[in-house]
């Protein structure tokens, strides 16, 4: 990987005008620094094995858990620790950066929905 | 640690005004989400062990590498990798997400500097 820095919005510009997309934008050790863009719903999931971090940019997430939604806006974060079930979904859209281990499936447990991402493509 | 989000401006505002403030708000399983406050300049280091992220969220930093100097604005992150040499400074100051393993010092190989910090604080 090339040491240079990264623009967001520069990068957010690359992706396509589908209503859901992921992308690695860098490593950190064995970690993956991803973009989502996401309008609608994902799906009930967890990550058995790992935290996962978001942080919002644009937009409005709805992190929904099972006992509670936790609306976040820009310049807000929420780690999701590991096992606890969670449904990201937004009206309105969301732009964020994810980080979590390298091949974390986007859905988690869940390993065959349609909207399943084994390993996010690199922009 | 509590699952609920973290708003960065409020986090921010409960800082001291000192020029130079690192501290821990999350952890994501072994790692760190610490925010850091800069004026003025680092010490020339490098981490032997890990990748460091910087995501700029205000002012500016010039993060001094041997061969260039690259500057960052708010929106834009880097991530410098294990053994690479770097001196992150700022004139005007700058705020910014650190993301690294945990127990990292911020001043890597140099561990007696006065600046040194072998464990940030949590807040």
């Amino acid at each position: 990987m090339k040491l240079a820095k990264i623009n967001l919005a520069e990068i957010f510009s690359k992706l396509p005008s589908d209503d859901y997309c992921v992308r690695v934008i860098a490593m950190m050790n064995n970690y993956e620094i991803k973009i989502v863009k996401r309008k609608g719903e994902s799906i009930w999931h967890k990550h058995s094995d790992t935290d996962e971090t978001f942080i919002i940019l644009e937009g409005k997430m709805q992190m929904n858990l099972r006992d509670k939604v936790i609306e976040l806006n820009p310049g807000e974060m929420i780690v999701v620790p590991k096992g606890v079930e969670h449904k990201p979904a937004s009206k309105e859209g969301y732009k964020a950066i994810l980080i979590e281990p390298s091949g974390v499936p986007n859905t988690g447990d869940v390993v065959d929905n349609k909207i399943t991402i084994k390993q996010a493509e690199w922009i």
